[in-house]
């Protein structure tokens, strides 16, 4: 995941999808897919298809309805599949788009990708000792060499042989010219799962995606399986067994939609038994529960519910917030939350108020937003997170560089709940969270940016010297 | 208002803004003034600036961020007017954007006009009459000609002359060389502030714009009122005596964004006020109270606090609807609703479930709401409406033709009910509309679409001949 | 006509186009039809057209091709009329496009004019004191409205009583709901012309749009006159006596297509015999005679022949001139000319050159054009001229600001030879220049701007304190 | 080369440059650099920089000045290279833009390419063998690849080690973080040169965009000639004996811009004598010689000299021919060579015309001219064409498929003018085309679309199949 400064917040990176249906319009169906999956990722989309002979990709910058304004890959086909990619900033980043499509030996292959390798680095260094190229800076071209280079026989051994030699975070999408493959890496970090549309078969990396386009929700993709599907149907094996389970927690917290289920576990019921157990851990008591929308609507309902203090909407959220401003001023950055939302002040006039959030990362919104509810008349603004404090970086991520931000890896909660100016902040304790996702075992969730409790390999040889404080006590 | 058949809501027209301030960037201010006005309209935005001799104007199709994303008039100013419209369909539609910015004996002036003339047209006939030419189809063209052929001395005196002959719903924020006035037609249909922004001040369709730029709240305008901004400060006129008071009681139920405060009465507590009279008219019992997001939420809220009926967010709504979609194949028309909504099953499945919306126009909408509610697993589905049913179109808008299709003006609640397949339904009636503004007499709305009692004249004699049926008891 | 700074050279300023035609594609002929014409109009295109009840235009900033991309007014039609205007830099230039389309008493019309009045600032003064208001900095609103006001009877007789005010140049294309309307002013400043396009009929600017469409070239529009076309074919009138004849001379120097044909004059005819008066006139010997491409090829390859010196291309022209740059740099100031013209040193080296250029406003781009050739090794660089030295600013056009820069108006031929490096200079007499537009009567052209002979009424009180040198002597 | 079906011509692919200079910004001088060169290729555009450290790429669709509209590369650099690349049409050529920027295990290289390796398919192959994916169609990705697995010590080595398995055309700008090579191929079939700029050096497909951006001549790249520079100067070896040399014909004849010099020949001084020369074979008599311009001009203005016929301006070309039409209707392509060229009926009407045009590969657009000088009022027209019958594909371009359609593939030169319906038609001869390129002996030049003479290796075991007529005896 990454770290989006203008929210304060992890994002999710990216979203996945796939089709194989003979009876349906694979790219449109890809197209809505995307757009229910945008919220994870609002940089760049691309859909890829094929007909069995010929693969055709279309990628561009921008939200799944910009880059297909004009067209959708217009060839006949049965399989496609697609990727969005979280918004960050920076040049020729057209590069960086998926789906990847290749030639190699085997013929043709397109590739999307959830997650981030922790040993790309180390392979591609390796790869380029034996002379190949790199076109991207995407972890997700060491997977399509990798694959090219196996001397398995079927696509699906040359996968498995790929992903022996890596570690880290993927849910893939694999196109081939007759088969679409999903895979889940052994910890299941990123979420993954399989429906019926039709006669045909969706992988998407939400249900909400298989909701939009009128699929039919099978089941979860599970840790270290892969599905292969052609015209047969779904083949299933588990190409490597299940390491350390290691669903990250943030997918419940904040990153998948509340209408999706993950893992058997409701996002929403998860996000709402959160709220709930905020409220018994904490015991703060308030004339109203307010949330910071959206993220923390559902949370600061079970609050309610659970403390029995009426939910109110204490803060709107502007619906038109676009991707790109004009940036004519700097006045423009010290309006920052101003023009996302907005306190409403008949809400919380005179009221002492619970303020719910999902996370806090740098805590510099957390402060403007607090602020605001007091510009606004709050007596009193307590503010309760329904995540622990995030005191360790994720390296199933890419930004280290945010370690030495993150306020919690040196504040305590009381210097933090000074340093935004809240009358009371009270962060949901781990086991708290854990109770709340109650379907899934506590064991099987990377709750490593909250204990530093890494569930896998962790590039420790590169990054220790920088962030030695992080890794000596821990590099495994 | 108009009437959106894809969400099958009314909806406001336009947002309007201007600025009067030495200190400022004028332009900047009302960029972020129209964007946290973005609701009130999509279509398109424009924003007009003055140095005192010089004026400009920039316009285009599309959001705000989209119009101005790499640049904004950028001349030295003091004084700007900006304007966003609705979106709606077909061609050639660049003519039609503001602010309308004229040359006249008088010299320069820029107009932005939020709401719809009922006589504009006799009067556009007249002025042809009189040799004047019209270049777009809107209304506010009609207003600058009428100014520049008054033969009154100032530019408030002229504007007086012209509102004296005008009918039907208007406010207006025009800009000359060195002014900036602010007009609200004598019922007040449409609402417009007044703030205070530094030395300079602000006038807004809205109160969360004033917000937006870190303006203060000073007071509402006047219906009948006239205020003229320069250097010397604000002077006020009651230029008619207030008729028959009107405000669009849809800004409270629908339009203007809860954060706003229009005529002393809070959006949001009249929403939530709503909500809770709907709880006590109907009486519904049920598992949990759902609103349909966005607009119903406010609502929902109210009737779960006043029933006890915990309320639960059942239906997702998709945070990335864009504005512009591909239309490949008629598929999509059929995805209409399940692109922006999703219910969450693990809310609504094996509950009976109270569903909040604001409206009901067609109900086409209403009906795939409950159909997806019941696909989810709701055991029972009971319908509240914040407001009454729309039995006659609106006179202040433009759309007449909508007219033979609204559903209530042709079926009984009952009827209704089966056609949108919902267990119960039951409308706010229009007394508890009016309890639920509390703040508001009730004689001072303009309810018109519920119970035909027009405030001021109809352009009858121009469409009776077509809606007989309706007019005939009721012109007035 | 409007000076162009980039290539130091008089502009044309619009071209237009008219079709009436049951059983054509107006839109897409007149699209034709304006990219046939587009050396008269860079800036922006625009096309209107009309079923008999319905109007529409389309207009925007850019090449024909570029306004029309995606799509020309795609209702069926009958007229339809067009226009293309020349590149001037500026913001708010939208405004600015044409035709024209305005709803006034007597219905719609629509207006394309080439062309400039000189009363037009007065007109326009009188009518906002009759009540007009104005939205463009355009001549041609003041037409429209002109027309609208007019008490009389039929459109062709309110443009007749419209016109009977109006100073200056003017070509109209003019559609109603069943008639297009050709008029050419008195002094016939600007060209139109007739055709025939199988049933139907056409006008145009120049006849070389004609041939593209593939219609028939059957005459020129007289001074005066005005042709009112429909179902019933042709009606023709001489609406005014035509004035002092005055076609505008450089239309047959510079700015028609040397394939058109006007007033019964060939251009390529009047270009080429130019050269041969030039050669006569001049009497330079030298090894090769080049011309400045593209403008001045014909009249070299006249020079050529007359003088036997043998013709070459001595300077390469860049044919991917886009209209918009980068400007990252001054350096690209610097590079004006290098990147349109290249010197063909195989072809120069060593060689004394006549170099034929067809004008020169400000000299500075000859002066660099002459430093380039020696630079590639011309041994002499003698200059021809294919006009008379331009000492008098074009009232019928608009940029009497370049008044005080035309190098002919301060500097005599010996000085202007010395200040852009020519060996020797030769600008063609105004006697050579009648001479060689032969079939054109020498006091029916308009030759003010090289010997202050203004043909018609100039706006004198306006500008004549300004410029008191110039029109004290001179004002008529 | 490819095949143009709209111009009915042979066209160049691609064109490249590069620059090394301290104390220049490279990426500007490359935009223009490629803006002289944009006549070698109107599809896309790319230019890659580097700092020493960082490499960089931006690439898109269009013309130079479109790609690079609102930006350059903007990193500080002294190295840049750039393509531009012909317009073929097809969806998803995004991918096929250069240059190529890829990461191997040497570092960063960027490559852009002129020329058409005739061993790619099976190199590539081969490659795919070896574990490479390829993620465009370009041949140019095989090369980086072959580059990257090289087991040379540096990168000249690595290129040498490359280049000693590729057959085919090339010439080649890379560009390494601290060096620009230059490559041309053993043949010469494409040309290259270097230059100096400042205290920096340039590479170029042609000496004109040297002139363009001030920089001198310095030399052509030899055939085998592998050029290095960095910060101690330029580096050159033959790091292969030069093969038969085989500069392409078509550059001399068509390609080209008349102001390069290549291998010595300047490119106007050629064509000018395939005028003359054609005059003298052909013997026509006539009133006049007109060209098809632009690209027959410099060889009729030769007929003109060599007969002393009078050249003159017969057919005017429309100076703002787009790259993209709207295509609403078939019509349109019955206009195409109408919108294109036009017939100056004052030049042609009554006279008999010698025309002189570059080449003929099918045939359709010649008889469309030859019409339209009829319908104009040519008594006669006879074709002179400054190449001889083009009788078989370029296998140093791609377009095999053409192979069929070549007009002088079936038809005799009798049969060819009854075609295109001249009064006479002449070729010039290999002989006389040979005579007319001077300054290069014949037996360097490749002729083989003439002749079957293939200088290199053809991908015989591939297409003979296909075209067994003509492989059979001539497979070399």
């Amino acid at each position: 995941m990454l770290y989006d400064r203008q929210s304060d917040k992890w994002r999710e990176e990216c979203g996945i999808f796939g089709v194989f249906a003979r009876q349906e319009n694979v790219a449109l169906n890809t197209y809505w897919g995307l757009y229910a999956l945008q919220h994870r990722g609002q940089e760049s989309a691309g859909i890829a298809v094929t007909d069995g002979n010929v693969m055709d990709v279309q990628r561009g910058m921008g939200l799944v309805n910009e880059v297909f304004r004009h067209s959708l890959p217009d060839m006949p086909a049965h399989i496609a599949i697609g990727h969005v990619r979280y918004s960050t900033t920076g040049s020729s980043l057209l590069r960086n788009t998926q789906p990847l499509l290749v030639n190699y030996s085997g013929g043709q292959i397109s590739l999307a990708h959830n997650g981030n390798l922790t040993n790309a680095h180390e392979i591609r260094e390796g790869l380029e000792q034996r002379g190949s190229v790199f076109q991207t800076s995407m972890d997700s071209e060491v997977l399509v060499n990798l694959i090219a280079r196996s001397s398995r026989q079927t696509i699906e051994e040359k996968i498995v042989d790929t992903l022996t030699n890596i570690h880290g975070a993927y849910c893939l999408v694999i196109m081939t010219e007759n088969k679409l493959i999903g895979v889940r890496d052994p910890h299941g970090f990123r979420p993954l799962c399989l429906g019926r549309l039709g006669d045909g078969w969706v992988l998407s990396s939400e249900s909400c995606a298989l909701d939009t386009v009128g699929a039919e929700f099978v089941r979860d993709i599970e840790p270290g399986e892969m599905v292969s599907i052609d015209d047969k149907g779904v083949a299933s094996r588990q190409f490597v067994e299940p390491g350390r389970l290691a669903g990250c927690v943030f997918e419940y917290i904040y990153f998948a939609r509340p209408d999706s289920v993950i893992d058997g576990q409701s996002v929403y019921q998860a996000r709402f038994n959160m709220g709930r157990t905020l409220a018994r851990e904490s015991g703060f008591k308030a004339d109203i529960v307010i949330s910071v929308p959206d993220s923390g609507t559902t949370a600061a309902l079970g609050y309610s519910q659970e403390s029995g203090i009426p939910f109110a909407e204490g803060l709107m959220k502007n619906r038109y917030i676009g991707r790109t401003f004009i940036q004519p001023e700097q006045k423009k950055r010290d309006m920052g939350v101003r023009i996302k939302l907005n306190a409403v002040t008949s809400v919380v006039k005179g009221k002492s108020v619970i303020m719910v959030d999902d996370s806090i990362v740098r805590g510099t919104t957390s402060g403007k937003i607090v602020r605001m509810l007091k510009e606004a008349g709050a007596k009193a603004v307590h503010m309760c997170v329904s995540s622990p404090p995030i005191g360790f970086p994720c390296y199933y991520g890419i930004d280290i560089s945010v370690r030495k931000e993150l306020i919690a890896a040196s504040k305590r909660v009381e210097e933090i709940r000074e340093f935004i100016g809240a009358d009371s902040l009270h962060y949901l304790s781990l086991a708290g969270l854990h109770a709340s996702i109650g379907n899934i075992p506590q064991k099987t969730l990377c709750n490593a940016c909250f204990n530093c409790d890494y569930p896998a390999e962790i590039p420790c040889e590169r990054d220790c010297a920088n962030n030695k404080f992080l890794f000596e006590p821990k590099s495994k």
